[in-house]
């Protein structure tokens, strides 16, 4: 019995199985101390809860057919247009059962069989995976830790081919925290302008960023908007990882040709919970409150990071991440399995990204303080 | 532009385009009585939405990865043994947002470019675009109105090629009604049985039967349960259409293998709804009551529509559609129109479902009483 060729090919998530891990060594009683995961801590802010209670009271159990609640994309479209500077209307967007489906419908649709897709290492987990599921090429420029992660552009135009279809961006960024800078983004529309190549620009991070920056949205660009998937969603921001609730945003022909996978394999995300998600447009306050403690956090566990001898690492712009570099030749699968036998502590190996010149992990400062500052106990007595 | 060509070429799903239709229709002031849809009128039974909203309350708003909620595959398991004689474990189940993700995953799972997947006519509407989107080639065997639609295998035979994959059934059957006999499910384990050609069985009307039928599930027939991929949910049965919950059962390197894909698009299902799938499995009585009004609304439909000149209606024996025959040798299509301009009565007309030799249309009957004596009413005034 043969299966699909592409399918086959594919391992199953890394994070997903470390936290999957985590949990069973939990179970059987070890002292584990997980952050590995990519969710906040924190519970859905309660008004949003009520939201969706008051809406299955209503009776809102039955189809939302079509690409999702109107009310909702009218309001999603207006928060692009005044916090992004993205120009669409309501028919541009899809709610989707998380941002990943949203990668995943960009992708299948924009690429054949044999097509390349571009993607920027380190990257989070699945792109690769995304891109091979659908019978594509991922294409790996890797960044370099020694220039802060900075898009190198000359480095992409050089992996560019007449099979190139699209750049997946990811800002900020999971695992390193870098955000989009004006700059960066300039150089990027530049790249796209006057091809056929889409770049797919994954923002579900966009509203936890810190000391003020912003990630900029490519789609913002005019000349280049029409070849722009941005891919966003409540996840991150609301803490609402539990709920999957992500969007799509697109030019009028993707979203038409997105629409057909989607509605002969999804047919609509669940009604009361879009109902619930219109509330998430008056939780500034809530998300703000979290954004704030994410960056308290990360001032925390970066500077004791820092004190360890062996560990640097950079203050993330944006995310929940410590992406921490080991001084050491080893690597990173060895550093974090020799880090969960020596303390219990959780990360998952900077390979996972596509990181493989220098030992780094990836830590979640999105767990409560306790368990951050037991985590630096730990880790302070790790030998490399 | 190239777009993915697979998906270029798909249409829309025709009953959600007509559930649309209808709804703009209303919206623009006209007098529309929509049969078309496919979801219970019923809301969700109590139990189920307070469960919801405990589950919310006690903070189930972060991602449960993996399969599903291992406590929620188990009650499958239990209830799959029970109640269908398919023997599995919770680890041979993945929960979907929807059967028809689960579908999807099946058929992309199962085939490469230029497979083939058979495909019984009158069908879903989605089967043939699914087996599209994921490169393959839908045959349709096309069964007989005047023969009951009972399956003929010899017609499957003489469909199989050595490119043949899968074979999609769907029982108790949308559009038609029927059930899947011992003996139809006998001579179809007989096709499969000694090869590597899958069934996907999509049983997700299976708790809607009539006059004591029972759909048989064609995993429980041990010889073959390694090649069939039972699909099912709590969308109808449950009244849960707008809560997106479904199921795959499969053997286990197929499992493992469709898991591959499903964490690189969905992560996982909404973690507090499933929690409240919990409580279906006590809602027996529940289920039972919409059942039983199901059945009393069949047999008052039926009757009426067999008064009316130049209409036929066999009896449902599952799901809740009334399988109309129009004694014209118009299209459905054009029949439909017809029917809509003349009484704003809107069903789908049968050439969705591939029913091209017999003038047909599909109405359901999941609607309040008032509504079906209104629509009764109309359509002894329409004129073919």
């Amino acid at each position: 019995m043969e299966f699909n060729r592409n399918i086959s090919m594919l391992g199953t998530s890394a994070s997903i199985e470390l936290m999957q891990r985590a949990e069973q060594l939990r179970m059987l009683g070890k002292d584990v101390l997980s952050l590995a995961g990519g969710e906040p801590d924190f519970n859905t802010p309660n008004r949003i809860c009520r939201a969706a209670d008051k809406a299955i009271c209503d009776g809102f159990t039955h189809y939302a057919v079509g690409r999702g609640l109107p009310l909702l994309r009218e309001k999603i479209a207006e928060k692009l247009w005044k916090e992004n500077d993205i120009k669409c209307s309501a028919e541009n967007i899809i709610v989707t059962p998380g941002g990943k489906f949203g990668v995943y419908m960009a992708v299948c649709t924009l690429i054949n069989e044999g097509d390349e897709v571009i993607i920027l290492n380190p990257a989070w987990v699945s792109y690769g995976p995304i891109v091979k599921a659908c019978g594509g090429i991922p294409v790996f420029v890797k960044l370099s830790y020694d220039d802060d992660y900075i898009i190198d552009v000359m480095k992409i135009r050089e992996k560019i081919t007449n099979k190139t279809k699209a750049i997946i961006i990811n800002y900020p960024n999971n695992p390193t925290g870098k955000v989009l800078s004006a700059n960066e983004a300039r150089q990027l529309a530049d790249v796209i302008r006057d091809t056929d190549i889409f770049v797919i620009s994954d923002e579900i991070y966009e509203r936890i960023v810190f000391d003020g920056n912003k990630s900029v949205s490519l789609a913002s660009y005019r000349e280049v908007s029409k070849n722009v998937i941005t891919i966003n969603g409540f996840s991150k921001c609301a803490a609402m990882t539990g709920w999957r609730l992500g969007y799509v945003v697109a030019d009028d022909i993707v979203t038409n040709m997105m629409y057909k996978l989607y509605t002969h394999t999804i047919t609509g995300t669940s009604t009361f919970i879009q109902h619930a998600a219109l509330e998430v447009f008056n939780c500034n306050e809530e998300i703000e409150e979290m954004r704030k403690i994410y960056e308290k956090r990360r001032n925390y566990f970066v500077t004791e990071l820092n004190q360890i001898k062996g560990l640097h690492c950079r203050k993330a712009e944006g995310a929940f991440y410590a992406w921490v570099n080991f001084d050491t030749k080893k690597r990173s699968e060895e550093i974090a399995d020799q880090l969960l036998q020596q303390t219990g502590v959780v990360g998952v190996p900077g390979q996972a990204y596509g990181e493989n010149k220098n030992c780094c992990m990836r830590f979640s400062f999105a767990c409560m303080d306790n368990v951050l500052r037991e985590a630096v106990d730990r880790m302070k007595k790790f030998v490399l």
